[in-house]
């Protein structure tokens, strides 16, 4: 199976994008983390992305704050879909970041998922990955089946809450 | 080869996602589009998304303006990964349908591309599909080498302007 | 008298929804009041949503936060007054919720209220039942009242205060 | 049956207010429409909402542009539904009429509908009134189903058009 | 001398406001501070501010949060000189606050400060003040002296922490 | 009679500032405007403003865009009550003067207005004179009233244009 | 003398970045332009970056629209000043590019200017240059006392017009 | 060596501004320090910045929160290169002082950096004066290699946290 790359810009967003880590690992997808910096280690982290096809990756996830370039550097030297987790950080409220993300020119997209949405950029890296592997198709439609499940879990739970008001 | 689905929300939204249609069919990939309304026939784009993957699509592209569920109510349907186009209209630039499209809860994600970005929407379909398939792959990279081409050709041609200035 | 129904996205909104509730509640108005997500429960939602006005229900209050779906989508399969409550959630300030839910295309409104708004999407309801209740109109003209007489103590409760500075 | 008013800040709203007046019409809800302003008349205006529910209303529709505080200020003078419609004007937008009709405080709701939304204002207004009558709900009914049926024309129209790309 | 009036439109907004007052005092300017709200209690609003140039006011410094349509209200039966300080909130910072606030249209000015300014709300009603009563205006000139000394005091203070660093 | 200064950064904002200039003339205030830049002619506008008070002027008016430091700039410069008009230029909407011109800290007031709205700047003005005049009291009295005929006027027109829809 | 380099980031930024050019032409500064994407042509960006110092490169200037990512990439590779311009581009009135520009995480600065502030941006690369350039340092000060006069020129000018409305 | 000069506008935003003081340290750069005012002390920020070319000074770092003149204002007495740090205050998390620092006039530039983004503006800072000084230009370098080697120290180190997930 494809492994699946989790970039992060600093360490400090390594809370922000350890959930990606955790759902990509339940579903068995092989997971490689690294922090790599566009702008401090910008020879690494285009190294890294030319590489990543070749070294089996298939698809690529990068999480930035502030002028996050880091997933549209990444982008710039792979055609492997690339996603974005725009994080916050102390001002703006992630709205720098998500603009820097998402609003990629012509030619080079960014899959850019909610600020610091990292579950969901790991549901949709493992969403790639299932169109040609049935195995994880069949994880993504259970689990989808599990929250809807839990949707309803909670609604009956609601029902004594709503008695008590 | 897997199909790829361009929906929009209005056949107002066609001028801005025609790149999208015409791209994919460079790529000879198969393409089916639509007019589907999450708010005017919600049955109908439940029952596209619901089926998609079983109908042979690898992805769905969804376009929409304004509060634009569109993409976030054809995820809710299936376990493909959907892109969603924000399509700027006559109010906020953009910016509404862009926090709509992309601002998704967990478990949900919709890969959104940059307002108006339907030519990227179609390129990251193609890099998802070219996950398993080696041709779509290699002309991914042509592709990227012609615009790398391009923008050098434009560099050179730069040159006499610069001088007349 | 008509039921009104108060729909949240998630569990985890239900503080933000209590009031609601609770001023139905205190206007005699029955309500019901479920989790149902737009994304997670699509079909659900809309089964809830086309039942509703059979049912009994002469509005649905929805309560979404980030890329706040539910009242469109509960919209789409009724022609009952749908009364949206953006959410604030962990970013953006609740701007992402507010631009989501009130932005509708035309033909399918959600009557939208202030972030976070929940008291005021239940007076709105009771308005709108109380069109055809005298009863209930006056609950609303001596609620009114009260806030006017409550309002008047403030100011003189004031007056000891601004002394003091 | 109840009439509505479709009150305007100033006579150059005449055009974004318009389709909703013809909404209205078309659904034989008698109509009245006055120009009145929070700032330059408002006696008048307090002095109609005050008056509105006797007078033989059902309902309100308040539309203006900048800081937009006529929806408000009609519902701080009655218990009827107020609907506003934030209109945009030449800076921001429609941002700021946006946040000044739909931010109101706890115990004063406007149901705000999208920025410029008038038809859609008119559709609620209908909403409301058709709680208490079925004909009404039944006219709604057949609204949705010609915009549903309206979709799926343009749908196919679409395929000549994607076709030809 | 004439008496400056501090409206607020919740008695929550007394710990914003409160500076405005004390600086009022500080001047010797005779201050009377109300609760009132153009939702709550138009009526008292209205008739203040219609009474307002008779009782002996100067000026109108009205503070309100979200949706602040108090200072507009307030200058609407007046044509004494209205000052908005529009009250950060529980969301968007105050922003609604300033656009419901700042964009009045033709006619009706509101003279808006800063998102929770009410010492300069209080030094501008002085400065109009000022205009006819040479004492106030010496008082003035004696605070800017002040707040320039104090800030060469702090420049002073400054040295030692920096030669620290 | 004291008079007004209408200070402008630049002389392509003088389409924006003639409104302001107009009606104060029609009030019979004498007025003079000038075309200074807080950053290109920082001595002249900070000798002008220091001069003000002992020129005869009771008010001054500053309209900039962009960074719009001209309001603040004056202020600093003399305890003359300044007024703020943000003009809207080719990017932001207006947003940047807006802020850059109401956010001043505390000690130095700026009576912003709304966006391009010079009319208001000068009957802003004009109620801060009318405090010591009696006789521009009674003109503002009467162009209140006048404005209030004219949305009467507006309304009885629209009954046609009403009708014809 | 160093050079200074005009990166843009399409060829299509040209009308906006050529006052640069041209004013740093008029400085006698010799100047260098070339189209370059750090999207596109993410080697050739970071060579020249990497190389222009020792090409004789005293700034370089980035100009770029959407996620702004040129003058970061650029500063990434080299310890020259980089100057960015954030294009305005079709939607969101060029907020995208000056967060993207200007935001950048700590240890790799970028100075930027205004949207679309080209001329700003060749000044500031002449102030950096006039620090060990006596004569250029003499052309900035005249440029300075020229715009000052030009600013007397339009006010002396304005007088005529101020009379006549 | 030329100095660096770095004024604040409060000496609250010392905390702020400290790292700036700190790095320009730590390069031997000597620096001086200031509390000063646009608005309270603007004849000292005038006289200050007018002789700081005579006063040995290669650049002024200028920070300021809300409506941030400070860098603007001395911008306009200099033609020294001024670099802006938007200060991030209680309201608009630090918007306000970003665009009123880099929304600035054509003429007249203000280099601005990130909000809070003190390092980077004494980096710069140190870039600038590294044009001519060859050992503060090898120090520039050493830096950038040193956050190289401590992003690669921390990927080493994230490995063993991404192992525990």
């Amino acid at each position: 199976m494809k492994k699946v790359a989790v970039i992060m810009g600093s360490d400090s967003d390594f809370p922000v994008v350890a959930p990606a880590i955790k759902r990509l690992k339940s579903f068995g997808i092989p997971v490689e983390a690294h922090v790599m910096s566009a702008h401090r280690t910008p020879e690494a982290a285009a190294a890294f992305s030319a590489g990543a096809a070749e070294a089996g990756f298939g698809a690529i996830i990068a999480a930035a704050g502030k002028a996050a370039h880091l997933a549209g550097v990444l982008a710039a030297h792979t055609t492997l879909p690339v996603i974005g987790i725009p994080v916050k950080s102390s001002t703006l409220d992630g709205l720098d970041a998500l603009l820097a993300t998402v609003q990629m020119p012509s030619g080079i997209p960014v899959a850019t998922v909610a600020i610091d949405g990292a579950d969901n950029a790991a549901i949709l890296a493992a969403q790639m990955l299932a169109l040609s592997d049935e195995g994880l198709a069949a994880q993504l439609a259970a689990m989808k089946k599990t929250m809807e499940d839990g949707v309803r879990t909670k609604d009956e739970a609601l029902q004594q809450k709503v008695a008590e008001l």
